[in-house]
């Protein structure tokens, strides 16, 4: 599969905008003229996750209905709409010697993608792919095998119709053996992205030799600054914790300013608890409140994703960074100030892909950031750093043009 | 080491650059004020050498006299001649809710370098490292163990006497065990580069978890296609062979269109003959010189790095494009043509770090390309691909400015 697949990039490489907007298009419509077939398949995969016992909220996020399968079309169609990233020039220059150089943007070639439970995720990065210019493999969770088999036979199929080698767009079938091959296909694969839980993305990283992209944990901070507007700072605390705690730039520990906690916490606190969460806080937090529980290491270190919120008290701005470097994941910092100095220090010490003044950690988004698609956000720090749009699918090479030029 | 090095990186990170560059002088005038100290623990692993029966080759490159010491510091004052990459706003735009959003050049954090022999690479790789405001991990081959301790105590402590964290600037002792720890270093060391032959970057690519830049190997080919100016194709490939053969960037497999193999071949194996060069050759090119030795697929995949060329005769640009695809390390490869649609073709499809039409596979290189200094050349294709300078050690982040923006 990864020399067909390197054989389709091959060919993906010296398409034009035009033809790949063209194909895209046709996935698009393909999906949704074997929307019904597409939902039988799906719902094989749901009968065996609710036998497994899986819980109602996973069987849900692997259900397919039309209104999915419109939305994953949609999305295609959303993509065929944005700029071609391949051929952008981003440097030029003539040497001394005549040289002319040329820094290009061209496909990455083969892009392997390792995803959890959604299947809409299978459309998204084969449209996001085809549009760079890569082929992709696709290797879904086996509970989701059914659904990810009957979308990509429908979208590989459309490509092929529009005249682009179907071999852009391939599932790999089987478990977690066929995954370690995958991490294992140096040379084959260009690059591999997971998304999905924590421990999936520890388990590719370790394993891995072909270039990885870690994406999405994020333990995000909120700092109230000394100098904050607190009326602003309790609304951005509440957004980022309460808006939707399941994803990944969901706030997960609120830092006070000492010289604020006094007027901030009370407040803030209550009305916390009035959304439903439950903070976890140091003794200078439970000194305010009675609901609150004590938070261990593990409270600093917890991507919760839940309605739980971990919360200090610090008495500098260094103090709040510091313990960000310390126990955050490099995703998303958001300090509250009305200070220039302090957001200019925040912003400079906090070492994460990206950091809010003044707005909440829900914005690191690649729709969000005017993207108009998104493949992940990065959380390390080679290629790419936070949300992923399809620049970040390609790499350069250098031309290099002369008139019979040899070194000296 | 790393837990230091982390602590360096975050003072470094708000240094500027007035303050870097004049620790780049005091390091420059450390090493020349130190020289003869140098010269003396030097001298230890050279004659450790010899007693080896390390090649004469090799033991020169370990030899450190006054004027390479003097070499070093100058390249420690050109790279701070050179502009800071930190800072730079790479993308700036404010969304339609009014969320000011700037993409900054921000330093990786701690840098890991695994090098072999030579020790001026511990200069190189340490100035590199600073001005672009990284902390520096150098693992360099215990065969030059107390020549980069040497180094490492003059650079360190003019780092420190400059008032910058003397961290910023530590070599990792021991040998294999300690590398393969550098290696696993994850959350400690942000990238490693490592800079030597094939089996080195080979074993840190398999054994890393750390994200790695992989640099230099090059299988470098040199294509004379049916419309080249065969004048100017002679004077290419025997400057891309013998120049300088034990590099990186030079050639080391021709490729000749059949429609001017009769009137080049002969003339270029006699030229390359005088040079002193073995043609290892397939059954179409042996037909005209019979000191050409028959090549098998080593010779497709070899990274000569001597006086040792494949060469095959091809019938089109897509069977040389093919061959280099097949055999190719991704590294650069050059075409000789009049035609500008097989330049283009050529460039578009190769799939390789550079590409230079009617010029020399010398020219990929930092230095040549005017980046001022060279930290590798990446044939990878995350992060970087090609000459590295100053930029490519750096990563960026995402500074977003709201008013008390919260996500609806």
């Amino acid at each position: 599969m990864g020399r067909r697949a390197r054989a389709a990039a091959a060919d993906l490489a010296v398409r034009t905008r035009a033809e790949k907007d063209a194909t895209l298009h046709a996935m698009a419509d393909a999906l949704e003229a074997s929307s019904a077939g597409i939902i039988e398949r799906n719902a094989a995969d749901v009968e065996r996750a609710r036998q497994n016992g899986t819980s109602e909220a996973i069987v849900d996020r692997l259900r397919l209905d039309d209104a999915r399968i419109a939305g994953m079309a949609g999305g295609l169609r959303q993509v065929a709409g944005l700029p071609d990233p391949v051929g952008e020039v981003l440097r030029g220059y003539t040497l001394p010697n005549g040289l002319q150089v040329t820094q290009r943007r061209v496909p990455m070639g083969v892009v392997g993608i390792i995803y959890e439970a959604r299947p809409n995720v299978t459309a998204d990065a084969a449209g996001l792919a085809l549009k760079s210019g890569n082929a992709v493999l696709l290797k879904g969770s086996s509970s989701a095998a059914a659904s990810n088999e009957a979308v990509v036979d429908v979208l590989a199929a459309a490509v092929a119709s529009a005249g682009l080698p179907r071999d852009a767009v391939q599932l790999v079938p089987g478990g977690h053996d066929e995954a370690k091959q995958l991490m294992r296909a140096r040379g084959l694969v260009d690059v591999l992205i997971p998304r999905g839980g924590a421990g999936l993305i520890r388990s590719v990283v370790e394993e891995s030799t072909v270039p990885v992209i870690e994406t999405g944990v994020g333990n995000c901070h909120v700092y109230v600054d000394a100098d904050a507007d607190l009326e602003k700072a309790l609304a951005i605390v509440l957004n980022a914790k309460v808006q939707r705690p399941s994803v990944c730039n969901a706030a997960e520990t609120l830092l006070v300013h000492s010289a604020v906690a006094g007027e901030f916490l009370p407040a803030a606190l209550g009305a916390l608890r009035a959304e439903g969460v439950t903070v976890h806080g140091d003794d200078r937090v439970r000194a305010y409140d009675d609901a609150v529980v004590p938070a261990t290491d593990d409270d600093w270190a917890a991507e919760y994703l839940s309605l739980d919120l971990a919360a200090a008290v610090v008495d500098s701005l260094d103090d709040a960074v510091a313990h960000i470097r310390r126990w955050g994941s490099g995703h998303t910092e958001a300090i509250v100030t009305r200070s220039l100095p302090a957001s200019q220090r925040f912003a400079a010490t906090t070492d994460s892909a990206a950091v809010m003044v003044n707005a909440s950690t829900r914005f690191t988004d690649g729709e969000q950031f005017g993207f108009g698609a998104e493949i992940g956000i990065s959380t390390q720090k080679l290629h790419a750093r936070g949300p992923m749009g399809l620049p970040e699918l390609t790499t350069t090479t250098y031309v290099v043009t002369g008139d019979g030029h040899v070194r000296g």
